[in-house]
């Protein structure tokens, strides 16, 4: 079974192509700039050369076609026909209270997703754009739809309530949602596979440290918490994102500086975060090599970005009264040693210890908890196009 | 040496006299609706009966000098004239970046309490006009300012800078300040004196739960962090603030209810918090009796609310690498013996064992742990006129 997995944003599109026998990636690839001047596709099938076409993608319509074209095409394709694709697999970011686990999509799905659209605006809207070019393009073919909020869903009232009037909730659905769903799962559950543990039996933290961030508590299985809310704006520092500010800072700040609420949000969501602070990048990479040079704002972005996914740990200790495991994901949380010994180095008193030799190695998981650690600390990449292929899989199936 | 404690608001005037040999409260009493129609003094003098005027008072200085008049009355009064009154000591909300300690009240001081009250718009213009009306109605008596935010001055820079674009804290002072910390400093020191530790050797969690609530983590006797941020709204569920928000949710209601910034700060402080929630009221003691009466959304407020609380408590954890001693104070942190159970249930992790039959005792400082109890937990009832009594007469002392 040969499953494509899809990630469509507004004006980009990602996508992967799976064999479901092994698992084994045939290509992947990137659309950028649809309906932009200077679009291009970069093709990469996986025993190939990557191949970059530069041809004007009008619309997502085009860009299917030109990924369908690619994936076929004699002298760089994968497949020989698009037939040989059994099924997509679409991330899709918001689920609202629909969804709590991947679905088959049809016009009731399409629907719900469009209810959705209000509770993010920039994403819903790209990724039903997606599954309707799919329709188009690939007729007949079923397409599933995984979720980023999904997983988040199992959360109890007392974690996604926020304490504003209630009339709020019930008239706009404002509550915590939680993203980064489908990559809390997946680490999650191939960390109680590297213990031996079973995962409905276990307190993990799950660390999904990128350019946007996101911690998980996971009990049992289930997510019980999560640092993102109602939107991916909410809780740890991230590249240009402010996570929690005092909302009256926002109040303040807009009347100071006569900001619209969309001025507002452009700056919380794109000048804020170790950007904002470092004034730097939003790079971490950039800061970590700004601070090293001595730069005291770039250490500072550092410091306040480690701080804060300490305390979040620390919080989502108490949350499931006790922690087993924690994992560290996604682009630094993989691969910056150096950020994961300054958070664990506040955990002491959970009993985490930390090998200095392992935190040092890179690219596959590993455990970096010393044997006498209390709590097993794992680095575990994250695979989000492989948990929607296997979903979509475990659907078809069905 | 007798010390007269004021702690003004906008519309009201609360103080206590103290003589402080001994550091007896003489009397005390508020002034409440000061400029408004239906102006009332309730003066209690410590041995005689309590008595109300209804006089109107039509501003502060009025307030003062009615003030004057009960405390030296010849029935009802406490001391025989005005001059015996030594120094008044100040509870001045916002001491900015400026003061880290309280301080004798002088033309400079005066000038950057009025720089911090665009930081406290409701709250240093009262102060101010409490320390005028004192120069005119007992000049040449000395005054002194016992900050709010001065015990928090020592938090580092990672715990009080917010990740929004760094200029902010330039221009604006946008910032972490916290709140409430002549209690936690208060509170955090008795404690000390209770386990019989060096106050600059412990882990403190200090607690302020009441109508507004912050938590406190104390480190060797320094604030390093604290809940409140750069206004009083940050933090904890209150009895009407709503505490952390995703401020996505502040541009997202502002834009669909077309509010203005202050009537977005006016829905965030006055009409969110266990109010906004439960719908019910915004004094626990109601909610607790809905809760207990089958009311399910008065329960997810008390829910809510503890489960913030014992989060924070872990993230103090983290933010300390540990955790000798926690501390509960004011309202209901004093008299909730429900609420302490409820937080401290989360706790078992960190070796927190609380004792049932001393957790529902009430009215003075006492362990609620158990004996096996890894961490301390102690209720202290706060008492901030008195550290103000004591620093104006430390400072007069000098």
């Amino acid at each position: 079974m040969k499953i494509l997995v899809l990630n469509c944003g507004s004006s980009s599109l990602k996508y992967q192509l799976f064999d479901m026998e092994g698992e084994a990636v045939l290509a992947k690839g990137l659309c950028e700039r649809i309906g932009i001047e200077g679009s291009r596709l970069k093709h990469q099938p996986t025993d190939k050369e990557d191949v970059v076409f530069n041809d004007y993608l009008e619309n997502h319509d085009v860009a299917v076609s030109k990924v369908m074209e690619a994936l076929t095409n004699p002298v760089y394709g994968v497949v020989k026909s698009m037939t040989e694709i059994n099924a997509v697999g679409h991330r899709v970011v918001h689920g609202g209270e629909y969804f709590s686990s991947s679905v088959v999509i049809d016009d009731a799905v399409k629907e719900a997703l469009e209810k959705c659209s209000e509770l993010a605006p920039l994403h819903n809207p790209a990724n039903l754009i997606g599954i309707a070019a799919c329709e188009r393009i690939i007729p007949g073919v079923p397409q599933v739809g995984v979720f980023d909020t999904a997983f988040h869903q199992t959360m109890p009232e007392r974690a996604y309530l926020y304490a504003i009037p209630y009339e709020y909730y019930e008239k706009y659905k404002i509550r915590r949602y939680g993203f980064h769903g489908t990559s809390h799962r997946y680490v999650s559950e191939e960390a109680a596979k590297m213990l031996g543990r079973p995962y409905d039996q276990t307190k993990t933290i799950t660390c999904h440290l990128g350019n946007g961030g996101s911690i998980c508590a996971v009990r049992n299985g289930k997510s019980i918490d999560t640092t993102m809310g109602f939107t991916p704006l909410e809780g740890l520092v991230m590249g240009t994102r402010a996570g929690d500010v005092d909302a009256a800072v926002i109040t303040f700040l807009m009347e100071k500086e006569k900001l619209t609420p969309q001025e507002m949000d452009n700056i919380l969501n794109k000048k804020s975060g170790v950007l904002g602070i470092s004034g730097v990048s939003s790079d971490f990479r950039d800061i970590e090599d700004a601070s090293e040079h001595g730069n005291a704002r770039a250490e500072a972005a550092l410091e306040v970005f480690s701080y804060k996914v300490a305390k979040r740990i620390g919080a989502y200790a108490a949350a499931m009264n006790g922690v087993d495991c924690i994992v560290f994901t996604a682009g630094l949380g993989e691969n910056s040693g150096p950020t994961r010994r300054l958070i664990c180095d506040y955990l002491g008193y959970l009993g985490v210890h930390i090998d200095s030799y392992n935190n040092c190695l890179r690219g596959s998981a590993i455990e970096i908890s010393a044997p006498d650690s209390r709590v097993r600390v794992l680095v575990i990449p994250t695979n989000e196009e492989l948990v929607i292929a296997r979903d979509t899989k475990e659907l078809l199936d069905k």
